[in-house]
């Protein structure tokens, strides 16, 4: 079918190559000239704005946003929602928090368009392997886009699905974000743990490696992780700083909010805080409190 | 080749099915009989204690341990020295802390036994898929044993290795336990996550089957999820309540033992303690610190 | 000097009883006639209405509101409003989140009605020992209510102080409600550790006491817990369920907003969530999980 | 009374005072004589060596070792023993492991000796403030030895008891220690959390002296805060570096073994460990998982 994608990014530009070896037709715009052009010669057909966009589609048009989550999107929306007539859809394809997507699609039912939010993981695996796709908004608009879930998603019938309404999409995406979170830190603290076990002088990508088949512990981090550590044994060079998007810390929040405990995916977050850290205060004041009562020496900076 | 298998429970039967499967030659002993006679069937030539056993295996003798963790290594192995000989080989396959391991290939060095540690990873599932296996020991004894190790594995030259001298195999294995502890706790803080919101009144199993395919989560303790959720959406009927064998302890004490923080891992043990421990002292203290300063009500029994 | 009091429940009627000893004048308003009747008897001016308090209060007035933070600060903001004058101040010394604080005394100001946040600690023990109070707001308005609090405070000169513009006290307090939690689990933890301890037969009423005097752990949580041990030893009869206000999850969601791990703050916030969770569901996927694995049982309920 | 001291450091030269202020008659022996002649001015006696201690002291005798735990402990022990006789008793004042003290104690019977583990609190405050002292053994030796703690405790019938047999001291003391370390986290994340509001500038100090008196969170380790605040009120110069002595690593294995949550106390302690590791693996890890995954680019050293 024909879609248009707006943004063309390391998400987008992909999956916009995905789509098209699927069959389908994709009429792009980006802000980025580069990004477009080069997506020009693999068969993507280049808007010169949003109204150039809109236009070249036949309606119902379905247009498929794949821009960083918060502001841009709002703005994204606002100039499209003048160019779209009742029953087009809007898909959010990026990493939006659940609630803006519940706002929006409200919002946008005034105007009778639709709204579907569309939680998408795979990074840039996803061109070879597929995507996979956790789906909220109205049943009949989602079956309408079946086609484009099918060709994105690694199988036809499998690695994605509607979950839910408006929102359920975004919202299991965001867990999936937060598991990713816990996963990666057991990951991270179980090769610490045998890295610094200098006694047994373990090759951590042979060890990868093995549990790559068999154990309990694979998974495709750990694929990812095996593939780590043969380009870079001992990550040298790397600093151990962590950046989080915001998935993270909205999990955390809901969990909060419904009074369930998440604490390895909490932790997960914290950590990531802490290594961004390098000054803590925290740590500063019970340097200076064991001085205080047991007149032990403060290291000094 | 030729081997002994000691212990024919949940791990040592289907692992001797497996060597038969290889067309290796297993000899069985274990404590119930029932175990040793159904494997019978199958092709393990049953022995009637240890001495049958050790008189039917050829020098150099390999001999497989698949019996618990603890006292019945050691009771076994004092057993089997008297009717071993130098250069017979004894196998832990076991989850042994790998210092009882180090200690006992130390003990029989005097013997001129050796003494070879396989951490196996895959429960249930490794008769089909084969065992992730690490090995501990000296080199030229594991590479006698390299046929076993072939067919034990999902692939002859995957999902095993020797990692290290006597004990890393073990000790990886417990690090491999401590990590899955962590990705099990991710994940079940994510579907409690989902469970509870119920405002979108997600199908876990649905969500479970998304994410097998192209997502960052995808792992093998998700499909088993996914297979746990189809079974019992709900999970009904299972309290919870969550043992642990000792790797979990292992890996958090060691940690510490390295000066690496784990936290994840290690509040993932503590989450199976408390999921025991359904009379918190801790908590009354709480409760009944809150009346005393702030004359909160105490929930009663 | 002279006051108005909304609420007289657990804090505000106790404080204004140490407002009477203290010379002031108290004219109170309740909901609840009972409270407001109890305390006509130690002297306090009852109000028949808001708009009878207001009558009764020579301009500039100060009003002390001591309510539950929420949607009651803002109803009762919202109908005194008319009733207040130019200068009055309305001084809110209850838990309110200190954004809605900052709101409050934004939208105050059009009216040119001064707004000072309180923060106040103490419990039921501030009638005898004094409160103390963390003020945020303009520097002559506070310095208007000095007599207030000097009474109020342990000593005129001690536990009290204006802390910063409008929000900072009750950012305060927040502050202090993390630490606290961190506190109180950290005692927990250890008084559930000796009683656990069966080997050592510990008296923890005594334990407690000894540490009250010399110890490092000297505190006045200690004092009541010493105290709460003494009533109950074993704690016998109340349940381990903990509640939690709002301030444990506001100081939370803002370490993370700063990018500041608190973990053991938040653990402590997670135990409370827990200790009112006995029907983990993430402890129900695990139990099945491992019984997916390794085909251990599963406890069933 | 009379008494033995065996080291003259941080804790045992002002417990030594404390002890000569009350009257009692201290020999002591130091491996440094410069802390022995000072003491002596004081009006210790100093001893040569430890057999001119025994020498110099009536039996039956009370040495009260307040040295390094480990290995000092037990040379000083071996040492001891021929020297002393039937009924004189050893007090180990120091930071002992519980385990190390019920051996050493069952060690001493063959020979008659009585061992008493005293856990003592105070830090260098004790001089002046008294020590608060946990005491484990026999009853009718711990009464003997009543006019000594009576001394060193802030008042003869505070601050110190007998809680249980051998080891149950040190038991106390070593619980102890792992409250302290979730308090002073508990402060330390709460300061930090405060430091990084810079919205209202606020002054620790002035927050730390404010919570000092009638607040729910005051202690003798937030006087300490206080304390340490107003000497350097942003903490310069001092590194984010926390050591840790043993117990707070004792307090958690323990925790685990007695299948006590102590998650509080755990991350406390990890916090610590954190703290020293400015090259984490497992951050360093992560930073290239998501390299891998997401294309996000890591941050160099």
């Amino acid at each position: 079918m024909e879609l248009g994608m707006i943004g063309m990014g390391r998400m987008g530009g992909p999956m916009s190559q995905r789509l098209l070896r699927g069959g389908h037709r994709v009429i792009g715009y980006a802000r980025h000239l580069d990004a477009l052009r080069q997506l020009e010669e693999k068969g993507v057909i280049p808007a010169s704005s949003l109204e150039d966009l809109i236009a070249r589609l036949k309606a119902p048009r379905a247009v498929w946003l794949m821009i960083p989550a918060g502001g841009a999107v709002d703005e994204t929306i606002a100039a499209l929602r003048p160019l779209l007539q009742s029953d087009d859809v809007i898909i959010d394809g990026g990493n939006s928090n659940y609630k803006d997507t519940q706002r929006r699609a409200q919002m946008l039912k005034a105007s009778r368009i639709h709204y579907v939010d569309a939680g998408t993981s795979g990074g840039v695996w996803g061109l070879e392997n597929g995507y996979s796709i956790m789906v909220g908004g109205e049943e009949e608009v989602v079956t309408r886009l079946r086609p484009i879930f099918e060709t994105l998603a690694p199988a036809p019938d499998k690695g994605w699905g509607r979950v839910g309404p408006s929102g359920a999409g975004h919202f299991t995406k965001m867990v999936h974000n937060g598991i990713e979170y816990g996963m990666m830190q057991a990951y991270g603290e179980g090769f610490a743990l045998m890295r610094h076990k200098t006694e047994f002088n373990l090759d951590l990508h042979q060890v990868a490696e093995i549990w790559r088949d068999g154990s309990v512990v694979q998974s495709w981090l750990l694929d990812l992780a095996a593939s780590a550590l043969a380009e870079n044994p001992h990550l040298d060079g790397i600093a151990p700083y962590v950046a989080d998007s915001g998935e993270g810390r909205w999990t955390v929040a809901e969990a909060i909010d419904l009074n369930v405990a998440a604490p390895v995916i909490t932790l997960a977050l914290l950590q990531r805080l802490q290594s961004r850290d390098s000054e803590s205060f925290s740590n500063k004041l019970l340097s200076a409190l064991r001085n205080q009562f047991g007149g032990h020496e403060m290291k000094k900076k």
